[in-house]
């Protein structure tokens, strides 16, 4: 089953993608690899998710943050250079926006691996670093930073 | 126009190169990759621009940071490697030391973006991260993890 | 002298590599990079060195946290490439929990920058960048996301 129809399957849609301004790009390509841009919790409807986890929102709240930030990572995948051509993805940065004392990062960054490894199966499995971040762009709850493997 | 005559005609001096210390260098290379150590806003000179974002400094004196702290790539890429052999920039995460509550984060950055561009044109476009550290070197306001492309 | 011997003339063992999830693993290797999941403060028994340098940790403290979270980055080495095939570190990211104006995270990385020269000699000299998280995972006082390169 290719990624468009487990997405259609799973009943989720794709944000539009970010649109390039001057300097600097939603994917760099070079050779085999892909460097994104780090991708916040939008929503398809330019909705932020936004606070900071711990005060503002809950781990669910975060997890769910997590979850819309990566729909915009394959947003990107798709638009720019197309799932038929993703080959896997290998690194995937978390930063999670902290309240004080909120030590639970793993568990809401855990909202954009599963949804990796819900559409893109065992492609989807990543080395992946989850970090605590005093803000974030727009007060965005979460933003993911990823680097992908392409298909030559 | 090469980068050399285009940073003079911009009026821009690169500060001096950091120095290799025993342990980690200014810039690894393998490949046709460059990974380069952090680079903080420090002046040619060697005063370091610090602060947090929001209540220390401007989001304009920011940008001005995230500035200098690009020179500093630029210079250790002109220093270790050649301009010559530079391919194009391929990642940057900017991370902006903020105080509380400060969001404008993209904005502080696109002061190393404009400057990459400026000097590097195309071949300065990057995919980027901008993330809000709770603080960063010696009190740096901007500090910039750099990667690179570079020709055989 | 071979990894492994210099790491027992040190006295040195390393803990327990960390198991892959369902989704997510300790190292993707993908040509002759291997990107390494991001590796805590935990000791071989399990004990997380937690809290905020600063406050709840002196620099010392810091850097012996730097350490140990050096020792689980070896381990997933050892443990899931074997250091005959590690060609060198390239890349080290390293993440410090701080208490608010706490500014010398670099000497805190450098607990990890040293062992990694200690035990790898030249293939352990990095590119390396340090940041102040506001938390980490499990509080854990640091945390290292690594790039290393891989013999064929």
């Amino acid at each position: 089953m290719d990624y468009e129809t487990r997405l259609k399957e799973a009943g989720l849609i794709l944000p539009p993608p970010p649109q390039p301004v001057g300097f600097y790009h939603p994917i760099i390509i070079e050779g085999n690899r892909g460097y994104l841009s780090g991708q916040i919790s939008r929503t398809g409807e330019g909705k932020i998710l936004s606070g900071k986890i711990g005060t503002d929102l809950t781990v669910e709240e975060g997890k769910q943050a997590a979850r819309i930030a990566a729909l915009n990572v394959l947003s990107v995948i798709q638009h720019f250079v197309g799932f038929e051509k993703l080959g896997r993805i290998l690194r995937v940065v978390g930063y999670v926006q902290v309240a004080e004392n909120f030590y639970d990062i793993p568990e809401v960054v855990n909202g954009a691996s599963h949804l990796f490894l819900q559409i893109l199966e065992d492609k989807g499995i990543h080395a992946r670093s989850a970090v605590g971040a005093a803000s974030l762009p727009l007060n965005a709850a979460v933003e993911l930073e990823v680097t992908v493997q392409l298909r030559g």
